[in-house]
């Protein structure tokens, strides 16, 4: 099945990373410890946990924060991208790009997330997003 | 919403990625150029991009695979993680952590793609899957 279950971040500091989710983004979370916090999104779960956490679960040590990736989350319309990218900062993230339009089409930014998590901020016509926020892909 | 649209990985060869997630994962492609490839997912997409277009479209430069961060996919039980496991290494990916049992129950192992990016494979009877892909969070 093609499907992504979990997105986990590595995080260095839970307060903090939950001001950014939580105020930030004003996602609400599904469960939390001192440890790990789950989020139930659309159609799959994110969860931030704690660093060395994650190291110990994956085997692998000194994992770096940021990376060749990103994360995106669409919203309605330019003028939103650029009022979350705003809150976003306002809650602990750091500018990567500033919004501007893609030669593709539509308007997106990127922000990281205040572990260096990169989060691209994106209007994009193309993708219809449903009621539940299931995202489709669209040319 | 608490929604993520897109997972974008940032890679270094389309055919070596496109082996590791068609015939490793199993996954069909919805859209291919030279230099991205989508699929659609459960309720979200997921990308394989170059990853000195990545950078471009990030404005930034260096990135470096892996980091402190894992994509799930959850299967439906014990036997499918290792095998999956088994089928993702022989598609070109490296194993991180052999599947053994975590203490709040399951069965998971770590596999890292062609590119480093890591892959948690798991079986969780306490998250429910329904027939779209969409997991819901459970204890």
């Amino acid at each position: 099945m093609q499907q992504i279950s979990l997105i986990t971040l590595g995080i260095g500091d839970m307060a903090r990373s939950t001001r950014f989710y939580a105020e930030g983004f004003g996602w609400t979370p599904v469960f939390e410890t001192p440890e790990i916090t789950f989020y139930q999104m659309n159609g799959l779960v994110f969860s931030t946990f704690l660093r060395a956490a994650l190291e110990e679960d994956m085997n692998q040590t000194g994992l770096r924060p940021g990376g060749a990736y990103a994360m995106a989350h669409n919203v309605g319309s330019e003028g939103a991208v650029t009022a979350l990218m705003e809150r976003l900062i306002t809650f602990g993230g750091s500018l990567l790009r500033a919004a501007d339009a893609p030669e593709h089409g539509g308007f997106r930014g990127y922000v990281a997330d205040p572990d260096g998590h990169p989060w691209e901020i994106a209007w994009n016509p193309a993708w219809p997003i449903d009621g539940a926020g299931h995202v489709t892909f669209g040319l």
